[in-house]
């Protein structure tokens, strides 16, 4: 089974569009756990196991485990949701992007090293940098588009004969570098106005949304204009929002009130 | 001392350009290190120690660590030449990029963690992407501009108001982003022409540039268009050219031979 094929079954199993993204920091992880010998992955694991049947799928940040030298509960948080939730796609945040061999070691690091389902790419070297990954037909390859920082629009919104080059990119997208219909984009939820042309450009392709919660996005806005045909076609990723609703004994609770309430607030837009 | 002055004092102290990237396969090292514990990090410390005088810098690339689970070996080799060759900048080849707490996680893995003195940065995501890597005052920020691949143009080429992308973007980095003057670019070898247009907007900023020896980039003419008035200004990178010059008990001797050719070859072209 594809990643985009996984994606569309739990899309349909789950009747969600909830990403949860796990970024876990230590100074926000409930004290309880900070004198655990793995902090980050028990989080982690506790967040996965109070969310599992609320999400199309779950996204841990790389840089939140590489940056404790704790690429070890990375690995463990991955082989968790892949063999208690197997139906659960696992996307791997880290925005990699480098050429020819050095893209290939990195589709091992996310691939075959942490068994992730897909990954983020960030397209600024071109179709030849991403090619590596994109020759991997049964995983996804979610190119960063429309991202949703407020810098966003320093190179993104460049016009480029006419476009902005987030839709000019978006096209080369959909038409060129998605031969194995694997491609995906990462959209900002911050800018509604975006998302709604870049559904025009890539028919069905999914999105995964970054910016609600914690940054602020509108649901309303985002779900009406990102949603396709059927109501499906995004991941709405929320990291902070979600995993620090709460930070005592009862965290893992607070995780799934707010998940269920984003969840269905998600669902309230949709057609 | 921060790493732009580290790096003007080992060119004035080498007389060399030539940066040698570290990207260590199992497959081209030496038969004879393969069956050490530590196969990579014993390979890059060999490749170090016949090449220490004759760099002005190191550069690893993480995704050859990370592929094989090796960041151990990573942090080692950095460990290794920062305590015996302490004059050599070492710049962490990771091209991350992403925005506020992660990419502040990111600066602390290139930093803080493995301690390099430079970074480099995908810029497609925009300043505040770069911003935590900028903060760091005392490090690089070496960020992407023209790169040696292909496919470079993809993106970076596109006409921007009468300019290429990544002409415009060069003259961001140069008079916004830059407030620091830590900031560095990737200028691929290939392309001299676009080097020079450069040089000229960029004033005296170091360049990296990768895409000499394997990729095939000429070095009189890059060396002309991006050399600066002093004859500095360039970290002109070689991985697999040095590295696997040879693949025997001797392979020390010939990737000496090769750097020494390399540099000399360089400075034949210098002001």
């Amino acid at each position: 089974m594809t990643f985009i094929e996984k994606l569309e079954a739990r899309w349909e199993q789950t009747n969600s569009l909830l990403c949860v993204g796990l970024d876990p920091t230590l100074k926000r992880i409930p004290a309880h756990l900070q004198e655990h010998s793995e902090p980050i992955y028990q989080f982690c694991r506790a967040i996965v196991d109070a969310t599992h049947d609320l999400v199309c799928a779950y996204k841990p940040q790389i840089a939140y485990f590489a940056g404790l030298t704790a690429e070890d509960q990375l690995q463990k948080t991955i082989d968790y949701i892949r063999y208690n939730y197997p139906h659960i796609p696992v996307i791997l945040d880290s925005k990699r992007g480098d050429i020819g061999s050095t893209a290939e070691m990195y589709a091992a690091e996310a691939f075959d090293r942490y068994q992730a389902h897909a990954v983020t790419v960030n397209p600024y070297m071109g179709r030849d940098s991403a090619q590596p990954f994109l020759d991997r037909a049964d995983k996804g390859t979610i190119l960063l588009c429309r991202t949703s920082n407020p810098g966003a629009g320093d190179l993104q919104d460049l016009d480029v004969g006419g476009l902005p080059l987030y839709e000019k990119l978006a096209g080369m997208i959909t038409n060129e570098w998605n031969t194995n219909n694997n491609c995906s984009l990462v959209v900002g939820a911050t800018w509604p106005e975006q998302m709604a042309r870049l559904r025009e450009i890539t028919g069905d392709m999914p999105f995964l949304v970054p910016g609600v919660g914690a940054q602020g996005g509108d649901v309303k806005a985002l779900v009406e204009a990102g949603q396709r045909r059927d109501g499906k076609g995004l991941m709405i990723n929320s990291s902070r929002g979600v995993i620090y609703a709460g930070n005592g004994y009862d965290f893992m609770d607070k995780a799934r009130e707010v998940a269920i309430e984003t969840r269905d607030l998600i669902n309230q837009y949709r057609r």
